[in-house]
């Protein structure tokens, strides 16, 4: 089954990659190693969720959905990178998921999952990857999470 | 004098790989390149310094020893990407470091040089990296430190 | 023209790179890719700017030539992993930009543009480069903002 079948059957669209906030590009390459800029949630030019995570501003789930549209945004680098065809995805290597939150909340592993389960379900083996999540103090646009990404493609 | 020595020496064993806590895997590998997730100072299956430094709840000689704690979790998956055999460390190329803090603490050099003392003490040259370390909200089960890796091996 | 002329033109002299402020180093090398340790804003020593964006410690505008200050300290890093030819960059392939903010603080892209905007300018399209752009709490020596980078050299 291809990534574009499972994402077909999963009701995804990958959308077209979201413009850079500022000057850079949404991914670099060299070589088969793809460096994809921090996504955020962004859904028809604006972030679909906002807040802090441990306010009332965002719920824990409205931010797990949003990180899944961070990897959606992220899918949509990488196709770039690919020239459109996602089975060049050898893997993806490396999340670094950043949740907005306050000092007491710890649950960004649940958040950063939203993310790193579209990237399983989508590459299936080829979607495991490292990662770290953390919980920053605030984001670009008051995003909720920003994601970002390292991968290999042939 | 083999890390595997060295490590004996300063009296530490290297544990089982903590278990991610959450939808990802501890390390991924690309030819000689290893990305390691972000370790907590996860000792039996706790974190062994949790809190914000700059309040009451951690004190900067723990949160050092936290960040010890991570790096020979570090070393752990890293044992594993080395099928057992730490000597096929080429290099330590990048620690990421996170410290829990309070907007007024600025000591994060001195924490997350707990790991890199670490990694300089058990890997000697192969052990001397680049490193960011930052300041962060909150961390996953209320840590006090995460640290991420990057590594050559062969 | 070549990035030593340019940056003459910019009226930008590269300084000696700034030393870790703990136990690390400034760049690791494999191959042709280099790592880059975050660099704070050092002028002389000292962070030229201090303090957390959102408050009324520093002004936009001082953080984002804070953040330019950084680049050229990466720059400072870059010139002696290529043993003095700025040259042999071949691109920068990523910046990792830390910003101390308050929770309610969003411009961080604009920050970090300071850093973004150097580097396009120095290198053209070398220095055409992915991003990620986050707030933390705080960052060493109080400095308002971090950049560490990877680079693909030659």
């Amino acid at each position: 089954m291809t990534i574009e079948t499972r994402l077909a059957d999963m009701g995804i669209t990958i959308p077209e990659p979201a413009k850079p906030v500022a000057s850079y590009v949404g991914f670099t390459r060299h070589n088969d190693l793809v460096f994809v800029s921090g996504q955020l949630p962004m859904v028809d030019g604006n972030p679909s969720h906002t807040g802090i995570l441990g306010t009332d501003s965002v719920t824990l789930g409205e931010a797990t959905e949003a990180a899944r549209n961070c990897a959606i945004n992220i899918l949509a680098q990488i196709k770039v990178a690919c020239d459109g065809d996602l089975e060049r995805i050898v893997q993806c290597m490396r999340l670094g998921g950043f949740v907005a939150s306050t000092p007491d909340f710890i649950g960004h592993p649940q958040v950063i999952n939203g993310a790193s389960d579209l990237m399983a379900e989508a590459l299936g083996e080829r979607g495991v990857h490292a990662r770290a999540a953390v919980g920053v103090a605030a984001l670009p646009l008051n995003a909720c999470v920003e994601v970002e990404a390292t991968f290999v493609i042939r």
